[in-house]
């Protein structure tokens, strides 16, 4: 007999959408269980260290906009969001190379709500857009979402694989296929940590050009570049090289808070005209009050030093962190030194697989990470893994390290 | 030649997706050079009156938040939304007569998200969704933002014509045409004021049963029903009643604070998990903060004692108007006298068009209307028009219907 779950999901599930019934759930979510226990040493978050959050100067920041202009900043806005905020964002994006002004600007619940309204923008069911690999999964549930298909192009140390790029974008137009766009974290990439150099996104934006390519820029971690020794990471978005077929995607959700959700789109006028549509359908306006304290924020505070001790903060424990592993992990394990952000991409010798070994991880080490297999949308991602120094503090990221270390030496043998 | 706006256009059109082509500004918004003039005395706001939010309280409550939570209320929070409001959000629509758990609830960015979410999960192109006429005209934006197509249902002060709702079910299946929804709003709705009987609800549910329609309960005026004289409105919502088949959206927007952007759905397991996955691929999840703010503000103060403030604020604004409606306006001049809620909806003789006279309203009268021919999506919308009472101040109320009722007589002869 059907439980009366079942007899509610035969008769609703005939008026779901076609693209609810190809909704994903995050394969990472799935591994939540696992990923989860409070007691496990984690390299698996996500997300960035909340003690970072300047709380202190976010609630003075919100007291001081309840007492100043209550009466606007808890009431709805236009949908492109919080004017004084949009003012400050475009003055910031200016100085870091990207020239914008307010009007340009629209602000978003997380850029993560920037690439949904692009991905409806651009992409119908069956189109094509190109993603690195590997790449971001939470992009990957949007373009899903959308029933659109993700296309890998390879991307290494430097930038993204040119002749791959184009002879992607060839074969799939001469079957018929439209390729829309391409999706790119050019600045400390989730899951690798690499950046793009100048060079490669100069040559990225002139193919980009001549392939008839939108660009959708992720940036959320451009500002976490590191400081230390060696070359830095070049800073100049994408964007600025083909400002006429890129969106620009920013976040605060990183580097001042996540749960403000406060994030921004910028790009050419007619497709942020087609996204301001698309968000005022999809919520009106993103949180007013949010917008303001961040405004404030910005206002009272020297953002840039927080920036800074910031980067010195992710810096320190990414050093220690790698130094852990290169003492550690087998020889024939390789992974990435991030010049910013909060992830280094972990590549296990040929045989092993992550996904596999993450229940032993946490059983027998007390440890997590994530598998590589859920950011890679074409080739065998099972001997990748990622991993965040973002979380744990330095004696467990040290004890952390050992302990997988020990697990992967074990498990290649 | 071209300008370069037009260049841009010409290059970027090409890319977009079907449902951005079909993208249509809201009606209202293109008035916007009307509406927006602060010397002009509004009816036309379609929000609440920001004085009425208790921005001391938030700040006492924000404050609160950030000092004794800082690291989880400034963090991402799964998708479904902060657990503690859930709870409070779910004891609350109990004690209304709906009962919910606190995990059958999803916060989102106000209840127009869940409007969004619920037609992503429901709509394909070319599907009907059953409105009301008239209906809430952010909600027509929502419905073509998915290609899907609004069919009107006659409602009345009772509430909707079953009989047409049926025929027109009838017909439009025959037609092989899916009919998968109905869109309401049972209390006072945007924008007529109008509140459906119990009566009249408890013959809709069993009508929605028979017919197999899911149904979007809209109701973010739900609990600013008036107290005064005269028969209560029925508290207890349409969901409560086919909760199987009903998604009721929730909202603190006109209630505490709108720029917040918190509101909740709640409904069916497999529908809900549904929408859980769309908001998953849309934003990650709404601002914690705002919900967390919300949260301590349910906590620390008398919030019942707040909506029965509210209540009388509202319902004494609206007998100054409504009483100075009946002095000034033509007899032949109708409008509804809404038990509840933001509005009233005021019908012309025949023969006038409210589109018309809103310009000469605003240049001869300084005083502004919203024409009711984009809450009509059958029939001939002209001769009515919304009018709030949220917005001015009692001599203001009597005054701008002293003048629109000069306007509108003079109109008429």
């Amino acid at each position: 007999m059907p439980t009366a779950t079942e007899d509610l999901a035969a008769t609703l599930t005939p008026l779901f959408s076609l693209d609810a019934r190809a909704f994903v759930p995050s394969p990472i979510r799935a591994l939540a269980p696992l990923l989860s226990d409070p007691t496990v040493l984690s390299f698996a978050a996500g997300v960035p260290n909340p003690e970072t959050f300047p709380a202190a100067a976010l609630s003075a920041a919100a007291s001081r906009a309840l007492a100043t202009a209550p009466t606007r900043v808890l009431q709805y806005d236009v949908t492109a969001g919080y004017a004084p905020l949009r003012e400050k964002v475009a003055a910031r994006s200016t100085a870091r190379g990207l020239p914008v002004a307010a009007r340009e600007i629209l602000l978003t619940t997380g850029s993560q709500q920037g690439l949904d309204l692009s991905s409806r923008v651009l992409l119908d069911p069956g189109d094509v857009i190109l993603v690195e690999v590997p790449t971001y999964v939470g992009a990957l549930g949007t373009i899903a979402a959308r029933r659109a298909r993700p296309v890998g192009v390879r991307r290494d140390a430097a930038g993204i694989d040119l002749d791959h790029l184009a002879s992607t974008v060839g074969r799939l137009r001469a079957e018929g296929t439209p390729v829309k766009a391409l999706y790119t974290i050019p600045s400390f990439q989730n899951p690798s940590g690499l950046a793009m150099t100048k060079g490669a996104k100069d040559a990225l934006a002139e193919a980009c050009e001549r392939l008839g390519l939108f660009v959708l820029e992720d940036d959320p971690y451009g500002e976490l570049a590191f400081e230390g020794p060696g070359e830095p990471a070049d800073p100049t978005p994408l964007a600025s090289r083909i400002p006429g077929r890129t969106a620009y995607l920013g976040s605060f959700s990183k580097t001042l808070a996540a749960g403000l959700r406060v994030g921004w789109i910028s790009g050419p006028a007619p497709f942020l005209a087609k996204v301001e549509l698309a968000k005022q359908a999809s919520d009106l306006c993103s949180s007013t009050f949010a917008a303001a304290v961040i405004d404030l924020y910005l206002a009272e505070n020297d953002y840039d030093a927080h920036l800074s001790g910031l980067r010195g903060f992710y810096e320190g424990r990414k050093e220690i962190l790698l130094g852990a592993m290169r003492e550690s992990f087998p020889a024939d394990c390789r992974f990435t030194d991030p010049r910013g952000g909060l992830f280094t991409w972990v590549e296990l010798r040929h045989g092993l697989d992550a996904g596999e070994l993450l229940p032993r991880a946490v059983a027998e080490e007390r440890v997590a990470f994530v598998p590589g297999a859920p950011f890679v949308v074409e080739g065998d991602g099972r001997r990748f893994l990622r991993m965040t120094f973002a979380k744990e503090p330095p004696e467990k990221l040290v004890e952390g390290a050992r302990r997988l270390g020990r697990l992967f030496s074990a498990a290649a043998r």
